[in-house]
């Protein structure tokens, strides 16, 4: 095992209900005015809005808004939620929806106490030193933002889309209530069931130092992820199913299935990153395209560990298989699993890996992915 | 799923030598007096102590000393460090050892800061509303109470081992260094591995909600510490063994395995508190006697759990066959599987059973476990 510093200071509030419990615990922490952020207006058509102003107001916690947050967040609506925040000098930032709204939030909430542009901490200018605390209420669950330090935010001046970490922006308090995810269509929960087996398989696969007690976690987690998705599409009022899947899309990014192993990249994340900068297709839809070509290309690189996750996951015996079964669960749950199926025509695929080449320069990848390899991943797909 | 709140912010440092960074980190934390805990004087022999004192001495950090804490600590002892605590206004309390050690420091800070007995909050007369901050280096991997915010104390007056639970008492730091643990006879190795395996057996056989996920979680948990074990009775060596099976420890109490789940009661940790409050044997030698006695007694009242653990962990087709395995390995490490092995007679039953069901009353689980239960459990023994 390698070494390792694990902290995680989020508090979750997990079950049904638990929504009504926000305006106690940012009252019980001495804020009295809240930036708010969501994306669609749906949180006022299903009654969730209601219930967080709502208890707002009975703790006499003023609040101002940020709407309108789309997927693949925007820096441009960051920059907004920055100046409303100072403006307006509010002391915590709250995201209702689900990664995309959170990890605004936690971009703003950075960015509000910083003097300077807050894309200086994604391209690594600036490093976060202090952050408003940042509270969540979930509605999706995929993307782990709510048990960790992460934000991805594309920049659609130049649309690069780039990460930040920091213990700052991890959350206070993440309330999970996986009802509340019920409204999330069929597509979007197989996208997210891809979200969350690539948050674990990418340091799975990739790590030099990868003990067997964190790949049993993983393939409990892939395990749990698969079984809960084919129940909750037959059938989505599953409640135990949809907080399995809940929960294990939690653990799969909070640190823990990493810890005392050395993965140094995630390169689906990376590639598919421009793929969703490019083309504005869902994270996860971008992901089941990505994570077979990834594979095929990269699993003659580290051939134990694939032959453990074809036995363990799908009881094939070969690197192979293991990636083929793999590939037609995606496709069985109505992922797309080619570039063809999401209308990217091959004729993209240099510019492409162009934009993926940029983000490997910058995480010190470019020596193993180059142009041409990123490109014969690409046709891979 | 049951609802549940799962807040943990404990931070780790894992790894080689992070000892070395204890008084940077408690300095960081503005505290300038602390009050240094440890059992026996081997860590002033092994260059443990220099080294902490050391980093104390760099960074100004004055300490007053509590050593000679016991296994099974007592409440006498933890009076001592209260009384030295209050005298000598620390800040904060460090702890140097395992679990004992650690659980002392603990009933320490949240007596520090407490008006009356500090036994109040055992008996639940009265609730931890605030704690001195805790810090540990461990040298022993077994308790999980590095990363939880539990501590169990013998009340040497009146023989009963009871324990607190508080989020004030968790570690504001814990330092594991698997080499530390090194010095652990073979024997205690063994209690080690009993002691992890039943944090996570007694969740996992009785709660009456009991998630597939968190069941992988738990297996996967016994499944490293068995594999690991095995290695390190050959070879106490091998660092990554070590590694693995302090890491799972960590993570077999706290909290992880379940959140979600309901198990209402530890059973065999009630039942084994008594054995060493009255015989001083070690806690994880009494859990290997208590456990295959008291999974006799239970197995028909949870069949399908039963019947999973043994295929899942021994590939045993029935419960009793997985029953027998666990007896079996215990036995093959090394660890007492009888009372009549631990030198307690039959004669003594009568006697353990007043004293577990005095502890079953005040956990209010004494309509399950009657005083002729605990009696047909021990005789199983």
């Amino acid at each position: 095992m390698v070494d390792f510093t694990y902290h995680n200071p989020t508090k979750i509030e997990f079950g049904k209900d638990k929504e009504n419990l926000i305006g106690t615990a940012i009252a019980n922490d001495g804020i009295t005015k809240v930036l708010l952020c969501y994306g669609s207006e749906r949180i006022k058509s299903d009654g969730l809005y209601k219930k967080v102003t709502d208890s707002f107001s009975e703790k006499g916690i003023e609040w101002v808004e940020l709407s309108g947050i789309v997927s693949n967040p925007v820096l441009s609506k960051v920059h907004e939620g920055i100046a409303i925040a100072k403006e307006e000098k509010v002391q915590a930032v709250l995201s209702i929806g689900g990664g995309s709204v959170l990890d605004s939030a936690k971009s703003i909430a950075a960015g509000a106490l910083y003097h300077s542009d807050v894309w200086d901490f994604f391209i690594g200018k600036s490093v976060i030193e202090k952050a408003l605390p940042v509270y969540a209420i979930m509605t999706l669950a995929a993307t782990g933002s709510e048990m960790n330090g992460f934000a991805v935010v594309t920049n659609d001046t130049i649309q690069q889309k780039y990460n930040i970490a920091s213990i700052h922006v991890y959350p206070r308090l993440s309330i999970l209530n996986p009802k509340l995810t019920k409204s999330v269509p069929k597509n979007y929960l197989a996208y997210s069931a891809v979200d969350i087996i690539a948050h674990v398989i990418e340091g799975y696969l990739t790590a030099s130092v990868q003990p067997h007690f964190q790949s049993r976690m993983v393939e409990g987690i892939i395990q749990t992820v698969m079984e809960t998705t084919e129940i909750l599409l037959q059938n989505p009022d599953d409640y135990n199913a949809r907080a399995e899947f809940t929960w294990a899309a939690t653990q799969a990014l909070n640190g823990v299935t990493t810890a005392g192993t050395n993965p140094t990249l995630f390169p689906n994340h990376m590639i598919e990153h421009s793929l969703s900068a490019l083309f504005n297709i869902a994270h996860g839809a971008g992901l089941a395209i990505v994570i077979p070509a990834w594979m095929t290309w990269f699993h003659t690189q580290n051939p134990a560990q694939f032959k453990r996750f074809a036995q363990k996951i799908f009881g094939e015996n070969s690197a192979e298989e293991g990636i083929i079964a793999l590939k037609s669960w995606f496709a069985k749950i109505g992922a797309p699993v080619s570039l063809k199926e999401a209308g990217i025509s091959a004729d993209a695929i240099p510019a492409i890996a162009t934009n993926v080449f940029l983000a490997a320069q910058r995480q010190g990848a470019s020596e193993v992915y180059t142009q041409e390899i990123i490109e014969t991943i690409l046709h891979n797909a």
